[in-house]
């Protein structure tokens, strides 16, 4: 594919860096906006820029912020002692659309996955650490995807954890074996996370 | 989905803007990007402002060109009195991809869709007519999609270019070659007997 151009050769190149966009792809969505007005793609163009420069991250619980703390980790009316602990913010999303949990989160920000080549030290573990060591938290609830990375980052975590007078529990199987929380119903993503188990190390 | 940031949801709406990504999608590519550092969100978001700010359309064809003319069109060795009537430059890049075809180009930016708003006035017809008047043009052919709405356009071309003194043809449509007969479509099955040809030995 030889594009005439290397402006939009460009463009290509940058959206085919996103996961799942292929170069064909990119160069619809490219050719989508070129036929937009410059004040279009200038709105397009600088939500990227802001997005990067005033995102944060909360202080709290690592998720993703506009202030240095986040609305959840800010709300007095959540349980501060009880922290469910996901990968990312997509996860943060499909838990509170269940309505079914009422605590606080601790976002890692990624999960072991030699594969991918992302280790421990790639995660956000120590200030979970300092949670679990802190006397203030009662229960810590893994919430990782019910794969074999997750399995991994549940049994580093407990490893790690385990001896702090912490209640460590994780969600009900009701999550499909191999399937990736964000993609779980509202209605099983709920029952798992109200009929939250003990953590067991399998095997 | 509550996104707990503006700033993401911003970049979640103007991704999911873009033909064929939802935002659950958006949501995942945004959340690619501000893991990347400042400065690949910055060429990630400038390649678009210069795809707007440089790409020009062409003044002999209305390729998309980072020149005021195109390589083919100020190309000497094509046959300037052979036009292919396209719609976008996607469809350049796939017959130019067969090395087919030594002719130039005439693309429409768009074909006639009533469904989408999209009439005849929205599509770049006036200097295609102006070609056909010049006498300098031999042949123009109508290489557009093989649905209603791209012979609905073959149809409003013909009648526009129609009483000019030049050849007229359209890209031979049928079954598909190294496609088996039995699962070729009755509509192109159809079309494709009566429009028969005479047999020749390939060489
Ligand atoms: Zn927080
Ligand atoms: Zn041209």
């Amino acid at each position: 594919m030889k594009i005439p151009s290397k402006h939009i050769e460009n463009v290509v190149e940058q959206l085919s860096s996103l996961p799942g966009i292929g170069k064909r792809t990119a160069l619809r969505l490219a050719l989508n906006l070129l036929n937009r007005s410059k004040e279009e793609v200038s709105t397009f163009a600088h939500s990227f820029l802001e997005m990067k420069q005033y995102v944060q991250k909360c202080s709290g619980c690592g998720n993703v912020s506009d202030t240095p703390v986040c609305s959840i980790c800010s709300n007095p009316s959540r349980d501060h002692s009880t922290v469910c602990v996901v990968e990312d913010i997509r996860d943060i999303l499909a838990i509170e659309a269940t309505e079914s949990y009422k605590g606080v989160y601790h976002v890692l920000g990624a999960i072991i996955s030699p594969m991918d080549g992302i280790g421990p030290n790639d995660l956000n573990i120590d200030p979970l650490i300092e949670k679990a060591a802190s006397g203030n938290v009662n229960e810590i609830i893994f919430a990782l995807s019910a794969t074999m990375e997750g399995d991994t980052t549940n049994y580093y975590l407990f490893k790690k954890i385990n001896s702090f007078p912490v209640q460590i529990t994780s969600l009900s199987r009701g999550v499909a074996i191999g399937s990736e929380l964000q993609y779980a119903d509202e209605l099983t993503l709920g029952r798992s996370i109200l009929n939250r188990q003990p953590f067991k190390i399998q095997g």
